[in-house]
Parts: C-alpha cells; sequence; structure tokens
C-alpha cells in the first residue's frame, strides 16, 4: 500500500478520551497554522499537531489517534484518473456548442484568481460595479460595431422582441448610461459575450469569452482618465507576471490627419483605417499592396502614408509630428498630439512612460473610438526558457468613445467615455500553459478538515461531529459511506490535499487498524 | 454651505512642510483604524486623524491639513440625484428587453454579498466549482423539462448547430459528467439561467435570473448525501437571517405509490401530480375540482388521494404512513418511506430535525426527480413589523435526480445525483425591500482615500501622489480636473462615504481656502 498510516498509543492518558485532530503532513509544506485556524496547536513525536477540543464536543468514549503521511504520486495519479475535463469531444453526440467549453474545477481555480486580480485593481481605482442582462433589443448593437455585425448571435423570434446576444460590454454600458441619463460613472463589468468567430481555440479565441471592463464615463480635463486607463492596464499587466509588456497608443485623429494631408479621400478613410490595422500581422510591403490593388489608392498616397504609419517611439516622436510640415497643417491631427503630449506627461508622472509606444500603425477594429486607443502586447520572451511561446495577440484593449452614448440618446446628448478591457481569456490561456510547463498542482477545494473513522458503526458521531465543524465555519468533509475502509479515507485526503484528519473511534483496543 | 471645512495651522511646525491624511468624520462611525490601515493614528484637536507619512514620499514643499464635517443630508440628496439606476423605463425606446434588467452598482453590491455567503457555505461542504456555457445544443434541453419546455429560449439558426440558452444548471451538470464520464463529483455552479416566463417582478421573477447550485453525483450509502444537502439549506437560511423558514421533504416514490393505492391509473400520474403541487396555492377543494372536473379522475379516487395529500407532520408522520394499511402494501411508497425515516435520523443528528416537515403535498415541477423532493419556504412573519411581507414563494429547492445522466449517456450508464438550487432573486428581493425600508446606506465603491487639494495647479503633484498609493495597493480616487475646488473635492468624499483625504497644497498661508 502506497499510503503510510500508524496510530500513536493513547497520547495523554490523563485526558481520557479524546478525539484528536491531525496534520496530514503531505498537503503543507509551511506552518501549520496556516492551513487552518486551530485553537490549539503543538508538537507530538517531533510532528506538527492540532487539537480541536475546543469546538468539540466528543463522542461519548471515543478515542483514535493518527497521521497521514505523505505520497505526492498518489494524489497526482488520482488526479488524472478522476476527472478528466478535457476530454476528445470528437464526432460525439454529447458536446457543447461549437467555441465553448465547459470549465473544469481546476480552470475555474485559476480564473477565480485571475479575475479577482482584476478586479481588485478596478476597486483600487474607485470603481462600481455594474451587471445587464446577456442579451439586448437587437436595434441596440447596430450600427454600432462595422464590419463584425455579422458576428452577433440573434435569438429565434419566438414572439415579442427581438434580441441579440451582447457583443460586448461596451456598448451595454452606452446604452445603461442613456437609458438613465448617467451623465458621470466609474464602473467595471465583468461578464461574458458571444461572439459567432471560427475559433482558433489555440490563440485562446471562443465564441463564448469572459471580459473585465473598466470604464470612465464623465465631462472631465483632458486626458486625466485617460492616463488612469494606462495606468491601470500596467498594474493589472504587471501584477499577473505575464512577463514584460508594451502598451501602443495612437489617436482616431491623428490617423484620420495622416491620411487627410496624404491625399486620401475622406471616403475611403475607413477602408485605408482597416489596411492600416494589418501592420502588426503583415509586412508593410503587404499592406501597400491591399492599399493599392484592392482598394484603389494611388500608390503616391500610400508611400506617403507608409512614411507615417511605420513609425513608432515615445513622446519625442510626438514633438517630431508636431514638427511635420504636412501633418502640423490639419487641425484634427493636431488636436490629436496636443492629448498626446499632455498623456505622456501624465503618465511620466505615474510612473509608466516607459511602457507606452506611440505607434502610428495602431488602428483597432471597432468604429466607436473617436481618440485616443491603446493595445497591450505582451512581448514575446516566455518568463521560462522551458516554455512555449504561445501566441495570444494583444491582452488588453481600449480607447476614447465620445459619441457613443449619443447614439443612444433621443436628443443626441453626448457623454464622453473612454476605457479599457482586459481580455482575460487570453491571459488564462497563458497562466494555464505555464502551470502545464511546471505540473503544477491545484487544490480545487478549500476543505480543511476531512472527519474519518477506522471502526464499522460510527457514521453517527461522523455526522454529529462534521455538522459542529460546518457550524463552526469550518471546511470539512466526510466519506458518504456507512462504513468506509480507513484507507480509502485518507487516501482521498492525499489525493484533494485536505491538510487535517479527524479520526473518531472507540476505546483504544492496542492494534493497528491501518 | 452645508459642508464645513475648516483649515488648522500647521500642526506640528518641526516637522516642516508635510502632507496629512485626514479622516473624514462623516463616514465611519467606529474605530478609524477600522475603514483603512494606516501608519500612524493620532489625536488632534480631539478628533481622529491618520498621517501617511511611511508611505508617501512628500511633495516639495507641500503643506495642508483639514478636515471634513459631517452632513449626512449632503451624501443623501447627491446619491439621490446623481445615480437614478431605476427609472421610469415606461414606452421609452431605449430599454433592457421584457423580463430582464440592469442591476445597478447599488444592487451588485447586495447581490455579491448574497452570493459571497452562498459560495462560502458549499466551499465549506467542500465543492469544486464548475462552469458551462450559456447555450447548449437544442437537443440536449429537450424532453428534460415537461411542460415547460415551452419556455426555453432558442438561438437563430445562423448556420451550423441549433442551440437554446441554458434552462437551468442541472440539465448542462448532468451532460458534464455524461460527456466526460464523471462518475463521482461534488460541485458548485453560480450563473445564469433564461425562461421566457410572463415575468411577475413584484414576486421576484425575472426572465434572466441567477441560480445557485450544489450537486453530488455518485453512487453512495442511502440519504447521507440527501442530508448534507438539507443540511446546506438550513445553514444558507439561517446565515442570510432572512426570518423563520421551513423545509417541505417528501418523495416521488411515496406520491407514486399514493396514486398507486388510491387507484389512479399510470397513465394519470403525471396529470394528478401537477394537480397536487397546486396545494400550496389553492384550496384541496380546487384541486379535487380539477382531478375530477378536468382530469377525469372518479371522485372516490380524489378523496382517497385527499385523506393522504393534506397530511403533514415530522418522523412521526413517517412511521404513521407505515403503518397505514394500504400504503404498506405499496413497493414504491415503502422504498421512499425507508429513505425517508432514516433522511430524519440523520437530520438529527445534523440538529436541523425541527426545520423539517414531511409534506405529502409536494410534489414539485420538474420531471427529472425519481426520490426525495424538498423545497424551503420563508415563514410569513417578516422580521421587522415594518416591513411588507413579501411573497416570494419557495426561496430554494431540489431533489434526487438518479436516472438523467443516463439520459446523456449512450449506454445509459447512470450516476445517482441529488442537489439543491438557491433561489437569490427572491433572497436579493427581500433583502434590497428591507434596506428599503430602513433606508440603509450602501457604499458603492471600497475608496479607502481621496487625494484632494485646496489650491491651483496640483495636478502633478496629485498625480505622483495618487499613484503612489495604488502602487501601494491603496484604494485611491482624485478629482479629474485640473483645478477642483476643495469643497467640490470634500463633498464627492461626503457622497461617496469615503473616509480619508489627503489634502495636498503650497506652504501654509494662514487663510482659509474653504
Amino acid at each position: 500500500m502506497v499510503l503510510g498510516v500508524r496510530l500513536y498509543s493513547a497520547l495523554y492518558p490523563s485526558w481520557g478520551p479524546v478525539c484528536l485532530l491531525l496534520r496530514s503532513f503531505a498537503s503543507c509544506s509551511g506552518n501549520p497554522a496556516s492551513c487552518c485556524t486551530m485553537p490549539q496547536l503543538g508538537l507530538l513525536h517531533g510532528r506538527a499537531w492540532a487539537v480541536l477540543f475546543g469546538q468539540l464536543r466528543r463522542p461519548p468514549g471515543a478515542v483514535c489517534i493518527g497521521a497521514v503521511h505523505s505520497h505526492s504520486q498518489v494524489a497526482e495519479a488520482a488526479l488524472a484518473t478522476q476527472l478528466k475535463p478535457h476530454q476528445e469531444k470528437s464526432n460525439f453526440i454529447i458536446k457543447t456548442p461549437k467555441g465553448t467549453r465547459d470549465l473544469s474545477p481546476q480552470q475555474m481555480v485559476v480564473r477565480e484568481k485571475i479575475i479577482d486580480m482584476v478586479v481588485s485593481c478596478f476597486k483600487r481605482h474607485g470603481a462600481k460595479g455594474l451587471d445587464t442582462p446577456a442579451f439586448e433589443l437587437k436595434e441596440m448593437l447596430t450600427e454600432k460595431y462595422g464590419e463584425d455585425s455579422g458576428l452577433i448571435y440573434d435569438l429565434k423570434d419566438q414572439g415579442g422582441e427581438l434580441l441579440s446576444l451582447r457583443y460586448d460590454l461596451t456598448v451595454p454600458f452606452a446604452r445603461y448610461l442613456a437609458m438613465n441619463k448617467v451623465k458621470k460613472m466609474k464602473r467595471y463589468h465583468v461578464g461574458n459575450v458571444w461572439r459567432r468567430e471560427s475559433p482558433t481555440i489555440v490563440q485562446g479565441r471562443y465564441r463564448e469569452f469572459c471580459q473585465c471592463d473598466f470604464d470612465i464615463a464623465g465631462q472631465f480635463d483632458p486626458m486625466i482618465p485617460d492616463a488612469e486607463c494606462l495606468k491601470i492596464m500596467c498594474e493589472i499587466l504587471s501584477g499577473l507576471q505575464l512577463g514584460d509588456f508594451l502598451i501602443k497608443v495612437n489617436d482616431r485623429r491623428i490617423l484620420d490627419g495622416i491620411f487627410a494631408v496624404c491625399g486620401v479621400p475622406e471616403s475611403k478613410f475607413h477602408a485605408i483605417c482597416s489596411s492600416v490595422d494589418k501592420l502588426d500581422k503583415m509586412s508593410w510591403k503587404d499592406v501597400r499592396h491591399e492599399m493599392v490593388a484592392k482598394k484603389g489608392l494611388a500608390a503616391e498616397m500610400a508611400d506617403r502614408i507608409g512614411d507615417y504609419v511605420q513609425c513608432h517611439g515615445g513622446v519625442s516622436l510626438v514633438e517630431q509630428m508636431f514638427q511635420d510640415p504636412r501633418l502640423s497643417q490639419n487641425k484634427q491631427a493636431l488636436e490629436g498630439l496636443g492629448d498626446l503630449k499632455l498623456l505622456f506627461e501624465y503618465l511620466t508622472l505615474f510612473g509608466i512612460a516607459e511602457k507606452i509606444s506611440f505607434d502610428l500603425s495602431l488602428a483597432r477594429g471597432l468604429d466607436y473610438y473617436t481618440g485616443v486607443i491603446y493595445e497591450a502586447v505582451l512581448l514575446h520572451t516566455p518568463a521560462h526558457a522551458e516554455e512555449e511561446p504561445l501566441n495570444v495577440g494583444s491582452v488588453a484593449a481600449g480607447g476614447r468613445y465620445d459619441g457613443l452614448v449619443g447614439m443612444f440618446d433621443p436628443k443626441g446628448h453626448k457623454v464622453p467615455c473612454v476605457g479599457l478591457s482586459i481580455g482575460v481569456e487570453r491571459i488564462f490561456s497563458i497562466v494555464e500553459q505555464r502551470m502545464k510547463t511546471f505540473g503544477e498542482n491545484i487544490r480545487t477545494t478549500e476543505t480543511q478538515v476531512f472527519v474519518a473513522t477506522p471502526q464499522k458503526n460510527f457514521l453517527q458521531e461522523r455526522l454529529k461531529l462534521i455538522a459542529e465543524l460546518w457550524d463552526a465555519g469550518i471546511k470539512a468533509e466526510l466519506m458518504y459511506k456507512n462504513n468506509p475502509k480507513l484507507l480509502t479515507q485518507l487516501h482521498y485526503c492525499e489525493n484533494m490535499g485536505i491538510p487535517l484528519v479527524v479520526i473518531i473511534g472507540g476505546h483504544y483496543t492496542g492494534k493497528s487498524c491501518g
């Protein structure tokens, strides 16, 4: 038997019959008190143990004492066989819908930690929580997402209103502000969104995925809330220890200014902008080809654009663009550059300027942005050499959208907004992969105490005792059997990483029952 | 001016220029240290204050000191005007879909507290977390909900699979077990479900609502997991302090046994069962009429059923039914009665038997139950005389469903399950109403420190200082203005209940800047 169990003779005979709570040495390597707050802690035969007398009425005549020894292999083997959360879904009929998945207990633990960390950052910045329904009236989502509108999930017309599942958390937020005539609000929202994309699961993309959004709505002095959004992105990405990262920043007005001074007709701004957006995946040569061959732009204009959009740098690039003979003639571009200059000033005060790159190729897909836009990318140096680099694209992004709330208001009253969205699914993929690489074990329960017995007919005592533990707020489990084997019970503790076990039984017989 | 502000002369001139963090007396009535852990606490002019020197580099030459006085009316008035989370939605075009709603920051705070309490109970009982997609393949949900299937939301056929929004969390759990061939699992799941019911919002019923489920899957000795489910319901309902409650218990096999010995043909079991289910809302006379007139049952049979289903009591009623000359001849009923007897034994050991009523009228709507069923109801004695009684129906329910997993398994392998669902929306309505009645104020943010200034041109210093607070993990806010008025800043602290304010400024001038 892999599991060693030893019964001690009565420890403190003067105490008479006792019920001892003994610590499993397998589960916690640190201070025994760290696992579970216990009324008494001490050393017995050189080992840590804990007694629970204070909280338990002891069963009449009960006495038994034991200790569980560690065999991490047992725990691992059991973890591998007991739960198979991601089996092949192949062509078997029982499956989740395409692009969706269940989250196993292990995944839930990782996800909860990441989301807790993100939410605590949002709260540190004074945000309130908000929740909106999973679906909206279909008309609320139209004309908000440009080409991506085709990816919206519609509900079947079953009589009544036409509904669509939400595509992001930004449009519902803007709808909430307009509907309730809220002019000022700093809120966070953690929730699922749905997009009918062809799932490339390798990259951590699903049709159902979780977004963590933080937004500041209201009329304020320029760039102060915008700078806070970038500070939040830095705090979260640093806090999650995902390795080095960079936040690309640009401004829609600068892009439009560039297109204008390069001679692009205004009708082509959107099309050319979406070509520029591809510069993170394609070379300039290919993007230029697309502009000229597919979108009918004059080669000369494309070359002029190329001179701009291949630039990136720090605040000095902002200064350089201010001096640019053509761009400095464009009012919109000057506004954008002025704001970026101010933004960099604030980012310096926040101590994060070196994480930010003014990148003229950043365009962002969504229609509703009107000013500053940003996108955080991980730099491809995996934290540990053993890890395979995982292409996760951007892990956080956002920008200013001053017109969206006005689209919902019958009188068009605007509420300026700026915000960010953390791509937790992608972060989740990275953390999951890191844990796989290092074979990290995760406890999927928080159980502190297991109530065991080596003897038959002790169910009643076990039930009475565990109810007292529960009522005292202690996380406890027992085996749902009348007469479980002691080894099975201790085995379960090992597998689940339960740090403490109460072993109760009748008067001490002097014989081992392991 | 409603808000009183006073500037002290330099407190400790020997310290030279300082930056003081002063406590707002309005926000926290208790110990100043309870709001925020601070490096130093002391008394100044007889008032509590806290100094943050330890964590802050002080801006060169900055000195200012102040204290905020309380005017709860200000806070209330501002709360009423600033956020209007539930305005009349009337016939205005901007709205949430029928039967759904946004959750305002205030509501989110209450909801989070309730869910945290429920989840911590589930974890205390050793449950693992699990999440499943919002929608399932349509075929997964068919033949699971009987007459209620019409309430399922289907997604539009946009090419690809036919999908439906989940109707509960139980069927996805069974699908998960079958799909992954899991034979044993104790899991909890908190998530929204969707039902196209005619919403009666007064009763806390919505088309989108949150369920908190706990289930135990696996082959175990009888009634041990079932008893734990009832224990969990008691712990949660006691913990939430919703007033007195009662859990009705019955068994589907006893009901079937009653119908059989009363001569009901098996084809009518379901119809008669659903009539019995109405006994909590209709008199026996009306139910009897429905059985005889609408469902074609012989009056004699209905009367025999009436003799049974009007009975409720404790374990003595179980004994009485064992002695019943007709029922004791029915094998199914005897099995159910045997299990209930054992259940009561365990419930006594758990110390909750007096909360449980064996109620022969309890039938439960869903098709998939096969054994013990239960439903918790609040007894209509509002905790406080001022409160209007709120009819919320059952607040928690569940039962044993031994056949559901087998419906998903290609070979029909069964995994016995028992579980419960907490109706958090209904509990939420009760708590919300209680808070309204008592005019309780809820903080919607957790901000500990506000960074203010009475002087112009201090934005840079404020930004540097707040970044240090954030980096030290302190929840902090400032006004997004270059030169905000001091009163506006302090006003905000009052409105939001922010307990501490840092006031920074230039060298002390001897003049009030309030």
